[in-house]
């Protein structure tokens, strides 16, 4: 990944392979990076990994044909949308920084809306009318301000930040592919949104969105942004699991008071208890972001590549470096210490595993065994 | 001033004597302070007093004479009101710390309850349903807890207080004299609080409280407690003149949230905003009060006494000192430096200056003409 003043087009050829590579099962954005830069680039990669998923345990094929990949690209063309990569120019400069960022994500709409500043604003589905009407004057003044305002297009807070932000450029982030929006009803909405602003997705084509795929698409909300916003907010509510991923990613957190007497409050206020600025209009937000934009953003540093994998690798070695696994996440850099194994080693037994689906990576490089 | 746990009590002619003083003209805490220390007693300084005001330039008599203590003592006593002095056992102990505490509390009711830590919780006199219902169920929680709720006695979030804590001991600050319950419509609830709690006063009897004596008030209500709750705040409230001498005495600050759109919210967001402690649930106080109650109270140093004024400070010394005064505050220090008089000397100018109703005292020692 280089910085995006430097950032390069990939081919098409090279598009293709990184579709097909980060649609083969089990593999996610972390594995997709692991790959990559264990074997130099998606196409090598594309050829291990039916060797690694066999050796992992996996028993079918877990690879999308070359014909499968073509036959999305086209489907997204006909709708509009277009792939771009971590570390092209159009990549959202924020997103390249998470640890999962995805490698591709496919934009329908005006690209570039995703180089604006952005901050999200997000909330409850079960709205107030306060909130609705707190959020749409927020989202105004935060788009007139020059924020792209990104937000997940679900009913109430959302759907209120999106309309308001229709004409300074808005973003919502799908939980499933381009052609599957949810919630149906929000379908004319999204068509508004695409003049200035755009529609994302790191989903593939024909995906239904499932509820484990609102939590994993949050990240790329607040990915996105230099700040949430939070303003209804129930106990345990998917507005809280954004706020948790932009702490873990380093953005600002900001919630919207409420009565204490008013459920919908309890999730922002206990924000606000955690730390959050409060905010009670767009200049509070302001005051916090706009010094944060101006500075260059920091991206994260990439593992150097390493050598092809040893062929010698035995049966003793790989189950020895199996053993040390379990359920509880466990630092790759001990794995490699109490193994005695190379890290080339242990890196391609644990690419193995991650392809045969029995392999969890987690931040701060550790692993578990599912 | 003593700790507490050497309290002395004062004899009865003693406490006709702090009376008289307290009640003469242009005499406030300060002053009374000033001239208590500076001629080691109450009794000095009322035989003083007369000169002083004369030189200061005031015209008429200042002092009220023991008939008229006498006559209060007499009425106090008729509504069960006691008179308890600064460094007594019975005086709240926080309220001993603060600049400007009244040297006479009178008191009503229970005056146990003024020993129990004590907690304040106040608001709005236009209070929504949800904030006196909020407050209600606030004040009994703190009251159950071990707390003394302390309010104000006004309309909506104070009323509500006091009555949601009548069983735990609460505590009204009037504005005004113990015969002159402000408004007139809580006599009831004031005669309901005597049970466990208290009123107190430091406004002689027969005073209708006029606007300026709610935020001298205001002072004793933060003075008496270790934090202060704002449940609904408009924005200018008095609620927030409570907060702000709060902050002054070092006293821990709380206020509820509230929706960006309610005005009612707008005093208490400003204040979270500005560093208080968020509050959805009486834990949330207990939290930062609890460990503070259990550590010793660090009194305010005395300044030493002075010795008797020097005879011979003349007219050309006193006009220099004056001439050295304006509207703006100084130091007192910097009146001694500049003025090359003796520290006795510039004191009795002051005190001159301050019974003749031209000198007011601020904090931290500074001194400005009126």
């Amino acid at each position: 990944m280089t910085d995006k003043s430097e950032g390069v087009r990939l081919s098409d050829e090279q598009r293709l392979d990184w579709l097909r590579l980060i649609r083969s099962d089990n593999v996610g954005p972390r594995t997709f990076r692991a790959l990559n830069n264990h074997y130099g680039g998606a196409r090598a990669a594309l050829s291990a990994v039916p060797d690694l998923a066999r050796r992992g345990g996996a028993t079918g094929p877990a690879r999308p044909s070359r014909e499968d990949a073509a036959r999305e690209f086209k489907a997204a063309k006909t709708l509009g949308v277009s792939f771009v990569a971590l570390g092209e120019p159009d990549y959202p400069r924020r997103l390249q920084m998470i640890d999962d960022a995805p490698p591709l994500l496919a934009v329908r709409g005006n690209a570039a809306a995703l180089n604006l500043p952005a901050v999200a604003v997000v909330g409850a589905r079960n709205a107030s009318a306060a909130g609705v009407r707190f959020a749409e004057r927020l989202a105004r003044d935060l788009g007139e301000a020059g924020f792209a305002v990104v937000s997940g297009l679900a009913r109430g807070i959302d759907a209120a930040a999106h309309r308001a932000s229709l004409a300074s450029g808005t973003i919502a982030v799908l939980a499933g592919g381009h052609d599957r929006l949810y919630p149906p009803e929000h379908a004319e909405l999204a068509g508004a949104i695409l003049a200035q602003g755009a529609l994302v997705s790191e989903m593939p084509f024909g995906r239904e969105p499932r509820a484990r795929d609102f939590p994993r698409r949050n990240r790329l909300i607040s990915g996105i942004c230099a700040g949430v916003v939070v303003v209804e907010a129930a106990r345990r509510s998917g507005s809280l699991i954004t706020a948790r991923f932009a702490l873990e990613q380093g953005r600002e957190v900001f919630a919207v008071p409420g009565s204490p007497l008013d459920p919908r409050a309890e999730g922002s206020n206990d924000l606000i208890k955690q730390g959050a600025t409060l905010v009670t209009e767009a200049a509070d937000v302001l005051a916090v972001l706009r010094p944060i934009i101006g500075t260059p953003i920091e991206l994260r540093a990439e593992e150097p590549e390493a050598p092809p994998p040893p062929a010698e690798l035995g049966a003793a070695e790989r189950a020895r470096i199996v053993e040390l696994l379990g359920p509880t996440p466990v630092p790759i850099d001990d794995l490699m210490r109490l193994s005695g194994s190379s890290p080339a080693a242990v890196r391609v037994v644990l690419l193995e595993l991650e392809l045969a689906g029995r392999l969890e990576r987690h931040g701060g490089a550790l692993v578990s065994l599912l």
